[in-house]
C-alpha cells in the first residue's frame, strides 16, 4: 500500500487491503497452546489473547519486537466552554513534556519496551521541532462544536489519511509489530463524549464523564457543551468521516487513521480509554473489519468509554481505575500482549519437556 | 535478623521484626502523585499501588530493581487419591522443565524482569542438583490428608522457616525489591483447598476447584477428599502452624515463610493463585502484619481463592482467568508493581515540566 497524495484515495486503500484474520493461523497457535506444559486453558485470557493476536499477525507464533505508542495531540474550540479543570495551554505544554520525556505515557511506554511517536495534529501553540515529534500540516485547533462542525470534511479525511501513513512509515522503518493509541488535548473528552454519544446513539448525560476531574459548574458546563454539540451537528453515524468532521477533534482523526492503517497492515492496535475509543469507532464506522485488530487494553470509568466497549463487544484487559488517557492504559495493554505471545512461542511442550500430558480420568 | 538454626526461633524473630508499613513515606508518595503531571488520581489503582509500596519499602520513592518469583515445589499423599487430572511424576517433570526455562513461569518472570528460584521443599523424584534450584532437608511429600496430618508440627516449623531464611538469603545476595509467590505440586490444589476451608471455616464444596482441570467423578473425588482432610483434622484456625502441619503441604509452608520474611524485611510479596493464597492465610495466621506486605496479583477462577481475598480483604490487580499456578499471575502483578513505582519515580511534577496546574473551577 503506497503512500497517496489524496487523503480521501489514500483511506479508501486502506480500506481495501483489510482482510480478516488468519483463520488457519489462529488454529495453529490454538493447537500449540494445548501442547504447551500447562493445563489446557490455564493461563486464561493470556492465552486466547495470544490466539487472537497470532490471526491478526497471519502468524502461529507473533513476536511483539517492534512495538509503538502514538500520542496525537491537538486543541479543540470546544475547550473554550469551560468544560476542562485546566487550561487550553496545558496542550502544547504536556506536548513539550512527552517531548522531554516526562509524563506518564513515556514512562509506562518505557515499561513495555514501547517507542514513543508524538504528532502535532492541530496544537494552538505550535511545539519546537523535536526528535519524536510528527507535526502535520493541519488547523491550529478544532472548531468549537457546540455551534458548528470540529471541521471540515477535507480536514477530517487529511487528519485520517496522516494516521494511516504513520502506521505505513513506522512498519517501513524501524518496523512494527503492535501499535498503542495515546492522545492529548484539552477539551477532547468532550469532544469524544459527543462523538460516541451520535456513534452510538447514547444522550449527553449517558457518555460525559468527569474527563481530567470537572466538579460541579464545569461539569454541568460539559454536559451542556456536549448536549449543544449534538444539537448544532447531526451527523450520519453510518459515516466515520463525518462523525469526525461533525464532532471530531485532529488527534481523534488522527488515531482513527492509526486503526485504520495497523488493521490494514495485519498489525494488533491498542485502544486505551475514552479518546481512544472516540478513534476506534470513527475507524470501524469506516471499515467495521477494523475491529478484528482492536485490542481494548482497560476499562476506564468514563461512562462514554463503557459505550465503545458495548459497541465493539470488547472485553478489557484491565479495570484499574484509569482515566489519564495518553496511551497510559495501552502501555500497559501492550506488555500484556507482550507476555501473552511470548508464552505462546517461548514456552516448551509436553513431548519437549518430557513431561507427561493429562491421562483418562 | 541472623539465620537461627532452631526452625521455632527463626520463625518467632521473624515475627518479631514485622513493623506496621511507614504511614510516613506512604504520605509523602501521596503529595508526590498529586505534584506529577497528571489530573490527581487519573492512574486509579497504579497510584494507590505504588503509595502502598512506599509505605511498605519506607521509602517515598521506592525502586523495584531486584525481583525474585519463588517457586516452590513438593509431592502430596492426597495425589493417591486421584484427585488430579495428571500423574504425581509431573511433579518433578515441572521442577526439571523450570530448571530448563520452558515453563510459563519462566517466560512470565523473565517478561517482568525477575529471576526464578525455584525450591524442592519434598518432590518424590528428587531432581538433580541445578543452577537456580534449592534444595530443602524436607521429607520427600506430605502424609494423605485424608487420613491424618500433612506433616509434624516440627516439619512445617522448618518449612515455614526455610522460606524465611531464603527471602533473607536473597536480601543479602542479590538483593531484593519484591518477591512472588509460586508453587507446583500435584494434589496441591486439594491441600489448599482443605487449608483454606479450614482457616476460613468454609464448607468443602464452597472452596473446591477444578485445580489442574479435573471434571466428573475425579471432581468428585476432589471434594470427598477435601471433606475428608477437614474430617481427619481439625487443627486451630488461629495457629498457623497447626493449619500448615495439618493440611499443608510443604511448597505451601516455604512460601508462608517466603510471607514472613518479605514482612520483616519490609519487601511487598506478591500472591498468586490458590495454593499461594493458602500459604497466606498461614502466614497472616501467625503474624496478622504480613497482611500490610501482601499485594494481590489477579483473582483465580478457583473458589477456593476467592475465600482467600475476602479474609485478606485484598482486591487483586487482574482478573484474567488465569489458573496456572506456578507464580504465573505474581509475575504479571510484579511487573504492574514495577510499573507504579516508576511512574511516582521517574515522572515529572508540574513544577519541574512547566505545566500549568488545575486553576480553579
Amino acid at each position: 500500500m503506497p503512500s497517496r497524495s489524496d487523503p480521501a484515495e489514500a483511506i479508501t486503500a486502506a480500506v481495501a487491503a483489510i482482510a480478516s484474520a488468519d483463520a488457519a493461523a489462529a488454529a495453529e497457535a490454538r493447537a500449540r497452546q494445548d501442547r504447551l506444559t500447562k493445563p489446557p486453558g490455564a493461563l486464561g485470557r493470556l492465552e486466547e489473547l495470544a490466539v487472537r493476536i497470532a490471526g491478526m499477525r497471519g502468524c502461529a507464533r507473533p513476536r511483539l519486537d517492534q512495538r509503538l505508542v502514538v500520542v496525537a495531540a491537538a486543541d479543540h474550540g470546544v475547550a473554550a466552554r469551560g468544560v476542562s479543570a485546566y487550561p487550553p495551554e496545558v496542550t502544547a505544554q504536556m506536548v513539550a513534556n512527552f517531548i522531554a520525556g516526562g509524563a506518564a505515557i513515556n514512562v509506562l511506554a518505557d515499561h513495555a519496551g514501547a517507542r514513543v511517536r508524538v504528532v502535532d495534529a492541530g496544537v494552538l501553540s505550535t511545539p519546537d521541532a523535536a526528535p519524536g515529534l510528527v507535526r502535520l500540516d493541519l488547523p491550529r485547533g478544532s472548531g468549537d462544536i457546540t455551534r458548528g462542525p470540529a471541521m471540515s470534511r477535507e480536514t477530517a479525511e487529511r487528519a485520517i489519511a496522516a494516521g494511516v501513513a504513520l502506521v505505513e512509515n513506522e512498519r517501513r522503518a524501524p518496523g512494527l509489530d503492535i501499535v498503542g493509541c495515546g492522545e492529548m488535548g484539552i477539551g477532547n473528552s468532550t469532544a469524544a463524549a459527543a462523538l460516541i454519544a451520535a456513534a452510538c446513539g447514547r444522550p449527553a448525560a449517558a457518555v460525559t464523564g468527569r474527563g481530567s476531574g470537572v466538579e460541579g459548574p464545569a461539569f454541568e458546563a460539559k454536559v451542556a457543551a456536549v448536549e449543544a454539540a449534538l444539537a448544532a451537528n447531526r451527523p450520519d453515524r453510518e459515516d466515520g468521516v463525518a462523525l469526525l468532521a461533525a464532532l471530531g477533534g485532529h488527534e481523534i482523526g488522527v488515531l482513527a487513521g492509526v486503526y485504520l492503517g495497523a488493521a490494514a497492515a495485519r498489525i494488533p492496535a491498542v485502544m486505551d480509554g475514552l479518546i481512544s475509543g472516540a478513534a476506534a469507532l470513527v475507524a470501524v464506522a469506516i471499515a467495521p473489519g477494523v475491529r478484528d485488530y482492536i485490542v481494548a487494553s482497560h476499562r476506564s470509568p468514563e461512562p462514554g468509554h463503557g459505550a465503545v466497549l458495548e459497541t465493539l463487544e470488547a472485553e478489557p484487559l484491565l479495570d484499574l481505575g484509569m482515566r489519564l488517557g495518553e496511551g497510559s492504559g495501552a502501555a500497559l495493554g501492550i506488555s500484556l500482549c507482550v507476555a501473552a505471545c511470548r508464552v505462546l512461542d517461548e514456552m516448551a511442550t509436553f513431548g519437549e519437556a518430557g513431561v507427561s500430558d493429562a491421562g483418562p480420568q
